[in-house]
């Protein structure tokens, strides 16, 4: 399977990690479910931020809305307290529901006090629409589908045509799961922010490579490839194991809309472009009896390097789901060409 | 069934509609669906803002985070694009996906064209935790149970324990769904502002009535009523048929938050509170051939007797769910006391 | 001069602070420069939220907006950062510019590197209408001014018609500055949250006490009291010892609007309410050779004190400026009644 | 003087209007103010929106806060109220406040009964700091600058190193004033969307050009360039003649961040990147005895265009700054590469 790489030219100044993957991020594993049969081409994909009970010691995170057309649900909680207290599931736009009660119930299972002697629970669910490449009428995944993501979570990141990324178009590509990542030095050791995308946004004709170069698939491919109107959507997941606060894990979420920018998006209007970000530092307790904690935070002055981390993880993620991309073929026999062909032939 | 009114205590300056309820604004009803089998205290209730296809003729609408610790559905979509195309369910924390997939079948249903040849829809739920008084954790509310509500909508709103507010707490007493409104003078003819809640908020011992008198359900009973924290939520659903954009109708929305704040709530870390707004003025086709479209709007300078509205619905709505409340037995017994008898013997 | 209290009404269930003002927050210290001079009543109020190089050692601050129909300056800044470098001052709507400047001439005397070896500073004033008792339109107040208030700081703060609160009206009765406080009990000790408010809105009429009176300035003066619309504005600035970070603080600045919302306030469409709050806890150094900084932060379960205290502490601050009051005449011989005339009589 | 389209790259899809100019968009008109004397190399920049009392008739207008690290003042009613009731000046940080201060002055002179019969006025000013080439804290500019600039408003823009962007650095090269435009295909007529910005960002050697080239200035200049972190600012203004609404209008101007990212800039953590936005269409009466309004607004499914438009503009009138910065020297004779010397020499 290619990543962007692979052929030659290189996004952004900052190194990669070893996996180039959100992975890079310790602890952070992936999963995917993939659903093909018939019409349907769809899934699920897994972000487990961190193994042991979530609900019981919280991440600080944020969410960062590029443009609000879109789905998602948990967003709400996120935004307000700045915790997460769920692994994060991306699937299909009528799946979100569905997604959600697989985590209730996996919640409760973990932590049988939630509704009753403590509070409830804030699944984190985000979507893309898949409709063009798969029947999504059809709400074929059950809340199974979305336990087998989480139970198919490790470190070694599927890309491509995979879990909720089996049915998505990108730039009129086919589009997908991709991820990226980037080392940042601080306080003398290495650090890593990584991006894992549900990439299915972009008009065709609108994608420019790091180098400057178009790729426009209405003339690599013979098929019918829909340029007028940006849909579709994009779901950013960013992790870092830097420890920040919300209001700067916020701002580090933003930049990757720059790095949508810089591939040629605009954020279409139809578009739902969600950056939902969490640090791994500075666990939070749900039930701490100390009135006040101690955490470490990021000097400022230091953020930008997390700035330009997250702008350039984005923008190569979304190039790896690209290039990962394998061919599928939804109702009709209707298909979206490869960049890695394009790419192979340029 | 008792209104607060009933007491010999007026609330605000406005006049109420006729039926001092939210369906005062022309096309909007409201039905429940009430679940009471064993520990299982819960419900939906609908609101159906317009009649017809509300995908193809959308609504302005308005979304107002008071306080975000909730878990409500579509509410960002609504943010970004400023209306509304399906009906807002309200049910208990744990139903909102099950809720979610019953309107996004719904709206198939109506529109068959969804996520095949014309977008997806943006299902809105919203919900308070009735943990308390029922067993939340069973996840007893079925699609079924959603279609029910909306089946059920009409004019007529019923008060109290039913619908999505059968298992609710409000300020230590038992809460549910209430509703008032407010006439506004607008253009030489009479307009309506009105407001439907799902109250769950508030701790015992804070209630002020409008008089000043304090009701405190930890005297009123002999049985235990948690008074540490203020838990739980309200949804404040807001409907007008005063023509307003979102900007103003956002505004309108945050002054909801005034008139909880009247009754002595301070918006509790622990409560979500949110208020979603709509206009029935100006519906915006799915799909239209024309650029641009002519729409009327309230001049600024008028805004404050909505803003007054707001506050003066929001609050007599809460009161009249206390008022109206019957008695709920959840768990062991647990029940809480009732503002009506606190009232009839004061 | 009264304070509320003394009329034998105390508002809200927490202990004030030893002052009852936002000086009990250590270290915190408030002066006036009053202007009254013909038809000219208006001056400056400077908050120093700490003694020593405020740019050099910034505190954590946030701004919570209830209704922007404001001119305030520094605002955007104190959002996105997090952070206060200078002191605040509070003045006449079109005196911001002058106290801008001169907080910037003032910050540069301090620390000569500003724009030139490190960067620019963010000068934060607000303001609020007092051309009713004021000829705004002479533009009156001169950069000495602005250092007078700085320069006349200390703990002990006068309220009412002194320094910008001098022409300010309040509910129909003379307005101005006033200030409360509430003790916090934090990990064995005890904190403090104070406010002061630049109280210059509200409706004739409006007004309700925490008894539920009602002192409506119609009644008590035979002068004529402007009724008819909720104009003028709120500045509420708020002081804690407490460790929070900025998502925390802004939620307990958004508390004081139900402090507002309590006294019959709806927050009006021409009311610029504004709250600007800031911890003296957690000092953050301008120029840190440190990547990381190590904080203590509020446990997140028991920021409700904090809410409680916020709401208590804006709704007895406002109370305070209203009884503290007294004459002020502005063109044509207008004045407005004292409430503290009406607590006596009543 | 050069423009960028002169070097034979042309910047996005979209075509240029007339002027390629903020003035494309009819009634807009830009003056300038230009203050170079000693070290002294600062000055003003006047947006005029439309011709006539601003006051009386205010135009619909939106901020986009793509990074608040800014010191602008005026922008919190704005994004209230939606509304603009001042011309636009642009200068230096430290002069913020003698601008106000002139717009508030010139308000009064056109419409006596500000502040006394009838509210305040909102001046708008926004800022950049020009400190590296100018001695910014000489304060230099005076209110009559401020009155000189609005003077000299007409359609032609000059570009580059003059009126506020005197001092400014982009990209390590001089920058400085630019304006571009897009036309839009809107009810079978030609609209408008139009930009200048006051170009004062991004770090040496992050520019990338619409054809992938990567201009350094570190390597055209013997002389030394600060290169490590982006700061410095960025102000655009974006005028269209297309009937939007303050949500749509936000969204565009959101947009202008695109431009910006497409650049090669991340929105650094230094950098003040504010845009304001309004449009020429619907015109809002300061006193309307109408509650209602009729107003024109465009179908959100047609804003794909104004995204695009703004994204385009914004990039391109950065491009243009860039290459009509004529050459300044500031204090100890430092100066700024040019742009248009690196173009000519590629």
């Amino acid at each position: 399977m290619a990543r962007f790489r692979d052929f030659g030219v290189t996004p952004g100044l900052l190194p990669a990690g070893n996996r180039n993957a959100i992975t890079d991020v310790d602890g952070v594993s992936v999963g995917h479910r993939t659903i093909r049969q018939g019409d349907i081409n769809t899934g699920v994909t897994a972000i487990i931020p961190q193994p042991g009970n979530l609900f019981r010691e919280k991440l600080t995170a944020a969410v960062e809305i590029v443009n609000g057309f879109g789905k998602s649900t948990g967003l709400v909680q996120v935004a307000e307290l700045g915790s997460l207290e769920t692994p994060i599931l991306l699937t299909n736009t009528f799946a979100v529901g569905t997604c959600a009660n697989a985590l209730v119930r996996r919640a409760i299972a973990e932590t049988p006090q939630i509704g009753r002697c403590t509070s409830t629970v804030n699944a984190v669910v985000c979507e893309c629409n898949d409709g063009a490449l798969s029947d999504i009428q059809a709400m074929a995944v059950r809340e199974a589908d979305a336990v087998a993501a989480l139970d198919a979570a490790c470190v070694e990141v599927e890309e491509g045509s995979v879990g909720a990324g089996t049915g998505m178009t990108c730039f009129g590509f086919k589009g997908g799961i991709g991820t990226a990542s980037r080392q940042i030095g601080i306080a003398d050791g290495i650090r890593h922010l990584g991006v894992l995308v549900l990439a299915n946004f972009g008009r065709a004709g609108d994608l420019v490579l790091p180098d400057g170069r178009r790729p426009d698939p209405r003339a690599a491919a013979g098929r019918s490839v829909s340029g007028d109107t940006e849909k579709g959507s994009v779901i950013v997941v960013l992790a870092t194991d830097v420890p920040v606060d919300q209001r700067q894990l916020r701002r580090i979420c933003r930049r990757a809309g720059a790095g949508l920018a810089r591939l040629g998006a605009f954020w279409g209007n139809g578009s739902g472009d969600i950056v939902l970000g969490f640090t791994t530092a500075n666990r939070i307790a749900h039930e701490s009896k100390h009135d006040l904690m101690v955490m470490e935070r990021l000097n400022d002055a230091r953020i930008d390097d997390l700035f330009r981390a997250a702008a350039e993880s984005c923008e190569e993620a979304v190039l790896n789901a690209l290039c990962a991309a394998g061919p599928v073929e939804g109702c009709g026999g209707l298909s979206r060409p490869l960049l890695s062909d394009w790419l192979r032939e340029a």
